[in-house]
């Protein structure tokens, strides 16, 4: 699988989920894997790149991913909308759902995660940062970016572009019951007159 | 100001903010009030409703959130685009920013915290839940949905609904550096057939 993937700076890469995509969570360790979807995610800080992300812990995902100490963030492009919801929808534990869903996966550079690059805009491989209360109350997970990429067809120096010619790239958001919005115009913020 | 606006079912709240929107925080306490922009926002759990925010620790906001116990969560839309932008680049400190961009706010009807619903898609009022090492390590803070309403021309029955007819309403999603996306085409997943 030819990759057209290239590296994020880790400065921008808070930018690839500030809109609110709807990512994979993907955790590897003992020789078995795992990916689950997660539309609960956010960048907590700029630099270092920390990100927070909702996984319930009754998932086979949170144990790999205490057990590994990181985990992947990759992008779906609209392309995989009906895999995200799926692999959302059952667990891992008792089969890989990278093979049951056909998704090829790679190793991470820096951790071996599990990544996604083929129908993905872009990926983070994190470390995680233990909190356990955090991790217990909230089932809010700390990580550190330790690497990123992307597509550069759909994200190039720190930008998103979302054009007619790239729509099978384009994030996902989940409204709620397997419905996803993808991104529509772009609106540029104009500064306003401050009166009063 | 007459409002269009409906409650929302508690166990719905996630659904306001599960596909990444920028919101507007607001907090009041001691006669002095505020807003800023957030884009880094996530639910973190269902039932109870609760979500988590990134309020950095310099900004005035914080202060009031933490002395009032409290913050709104307001989903500006379209038309409000500008403002939101401006209200993130300055702070409230030494000015009050609702008289100062025009932004009509009326008082929350559990906590008093503003609400704004004028150019707003939805709002959230939230009970802070005190968790100090990790307002201070990841400036993450956590809230209980304690109220919600939406307008119902483009939230209803727990369903977002994004048409030609209601583009000034449609939640804004920041992608960095003041350029915005809006919810573009709704994709509906359908459950692939698992092989290998």
């Amino acid at each position: 699988m030819p990759s057209n993937f290239r590296p994020v700076a880790l400065h921008h890469a808070s930018r690839l989920v500030n809109h609110g995509p709807t990512v994979l969570v993907t955790s590897a360790h003992g020789g078995r894997r795992n990916v689950m979807a997660a539309a609960w995610s956010m960048p907590v800080e700029f630099t270092p790149p920390r990100i927070a992300v909702v996984i319930d812990k009754k998932t086979w995902t949170r144990e790999l991913v205490v057990a590994a100490g990181g985990f992947g963030l990759c992008l779906p492009g609209t392309g995989l909308v009906d895999v995200t919801h799926a692999v959302g929808q059952s667990s891992g534990r008792e089969h890989d759902k990278f093979s049951a869903f056909g998704i090829a996966a790679a190793a991470g550079p820096v951790l071996g995660m599990p990544i996604v690059e083929s129908g993905c805009a872009a990926w983070l491989e994190c470390r995680l940062i233990r909190e356990p209360h955090t991790e217990d109350a909230y089932d809010t997970c700390f990580g550190e970016v330790v690497a990123a990429a992307a597509d550069p067809r759909v994200f190039a120096d720190g930008h998103w572009s979302f054009r007619d010619d790239n729509a099978e790239l384009q994030t996902i958001h989940h409204l709620g019951g397997g419905q996803f919005v993808r991104p529509g115009g772009v609106l540029h913020a104009v500064p306003p007159q401050a009166g009063g």
